[in-house]
């Protein structure tokens, strides 16, 4: 395997602002003391959900900016991806900055894919300030991937529940905040997974795949991170990972988690746990980050998955692709 | 405007190679004898239309990859996109080659997009070598953005014809080939054009907002390109941008042509020409190139524009935003 996937930056870009926020069934969480905002009613004054994920999108972007002490037109790009459909949250968000934007499509790893490259950018000095964002709605998802939402469609038990949130940083070569001191590409893994209630299961042999040349390239081990946390494998794709690094190898201890896995309450019947682009990003943007401003954590391995599948994908028979994104956050 | 949106690399990054493929259709382009492979049948042996598009870009990849006398496993990265919803053609592409993968949405400005993000990270040196690629399919996104392809449906004149077609760049600080000088990202622009039937009039306010930053950041006018080619604007929307820079002061004359207004035959009645994000790179990837090896070209600027529409964003009655991306190549 090429070491070639792994980047040790530099010049160490800085989250120097981050911004987050959550849907309503989200403010159940444990960790909603650290959601920026958390939203009463997810349609939130629009006409449809996914223009309620688009203006979820465009707040966190320009609360996050607002936060560095920025007028969007100090920032020098906007590197954004989500779950829809050409990706329309990211480029109708994108209209209302007046910016340089660049499109990215890495299905739930995207909050780890708009890091990797926005501190790619930022570390080799190409743009000064960039903002990296993603946002999901479980609305606009559930209907455009699944099901209608009024059919009301029993779920499976090994079923997660994309989260209403999304979040966004900004980064900087300046000004204070945790680095990104490195950031490791995945490569697509498929260990032939066709169900699509099963998104664990499917993502978490790409979690392993990322995680394992990450060790290797850095020489580094699971013990060297405070903390390493996964996207949204949830309950069962933690655990699948858990078994799998362990096969290698690895063992993954009590600095393990998954923020799919953790971000529902057990008593709102979730499954399996959360899912979506906004799981991670909700959670990096809030709790994760500010234990990092705190000192909790000083060293973070921050692995996002995404499944690379379409409706159109799994209509035709195909597996289902998975890809994990990386990138260490120290202080 | 921000003169970030312009990169000028120090290491110029090298295209050391290049392959291009073509539908049916295509091959009665007079540009035919450039394309390195023209498909007798556009379903190529396979089951659907998207398999076909999927086996078209990996065709172009590996051959890419081939013609640089490399293996896969050579390549450090592979930044890719493409129309299909959730970009399933580049994933499972991606799939086939044990290699880092980048996913990028900019819609028909894919090849310039993925041509500018590699460009950056094979100029800072993180990767050495940087597959760049995309393709289309007419069937599989008609179907997907129109109308079911048996219903036959009408099309009006402002309607241009989807490219079955792809292309791939190999990037590389080291090697011989055209060089990537310059490039400009592009800001999301939207002048309220609601018809996704006129593409053309939707991409080419873009295409003049990216142009004329380009001219000011790096100093230049359009007198100081041996040609100035746009990707998929077509026969109208080439003549709005004509208008449009015209209007700006920047007069676009000999050296200006636009993919998707040439790359049909006025008998094959595609009304205002190509489009799809593999007209672009058909073209860049044989002619172009081609005709800059023979130094009949010695400077390049190279805009591909994308129309940043789903059919759910146009059934909520929205309007279609647009972007485009530019590079400069050069002997």
């Amino acid at each position: 395997m090429s070491s070639k996937q792994t980047i040790i930056f530099k010049n160490q870009p800085k989250i120097i602002s981050s911004y987050s926020i959550a849907g309503p069934k989200e403010s159940y969480s444990v960790f909603a003391p650290y959601f920026d905002l958390v939203l009463k009613d997810d349609l939130w004054d629009c006409d449809s959900y996914e223009m309620a994920e688009r203006k979820m999108l465009e707040h966190v972007i320009f609360n996050a900016i607002e936060r560095a002490k920025m007028n969007p037109k100090d920032i020098d790009a906007l590197i954004c991806g989500d779950l829809l459909n050409q990706i329309i949250s990211s480029s109708f968000a994108a209209r209302k900055f007046d910016v340089t934007y660049i499109g990215l499509f890495g299905a739930c790893s995207t909050m780890a894919e708009s890091l990797a490259v926005g501190a790619c950018l930022v570390d080799a000095g190409y743009f000064d300030k960039v903002a990296c964002a993603t946002a999901s709605h479980f609305s606009s998802v559930e209907r455009q991937f699944r099901m209608p939402l009024e059919l009301g469609s029993q779920r499976p038990p090994t079923a997660q529940w994309t989260v209403t949130g999304g979040g966004c940083s900004i980064l900087s070569n300046v000004g204070k905040g945790p680095k990104i001191t490195t950031a490791t590409f995945g490569k697509v893994v498929d260990y032939n997974i066709t169900d699509a209630n099963n998104m664990g299961a499917a993502m978490a042999p790409s979690a392993m795949n990322t995680m394992i040349q990450h060790f290797i390239n850095t020489n580094t081990t699971p013990d060297d991170y405070d903390l390493i946390v996964t996207g949204d494998l949830g309950k069962l794709g933690a655990e699948i990972l858990i078994d799998l690094m362990e096969y290698n190898g690895y063992k993954l201890g009590q600095n393990y988690m998954d923020c799919g896995h953790c971000i529902y309450t057990n008593e709102q019947n979730t499954f399996m746990g959360g899912s979506g682009c906004g799981c991670s990003a909700l959670m990096l943007n809030s709790y994760i980050i500010q234990k990092i401003r705190e000192k909790q954590y000083n060293k973070v391995l921050f692995i996002a998955t995404g499944a690379l599948l379409s409706t159109t994908s799994s209509f035709q028979g195909e597996s289902i692709p998975g890809i994990a994104h990386a990138i260490v956050i120290e202080n």
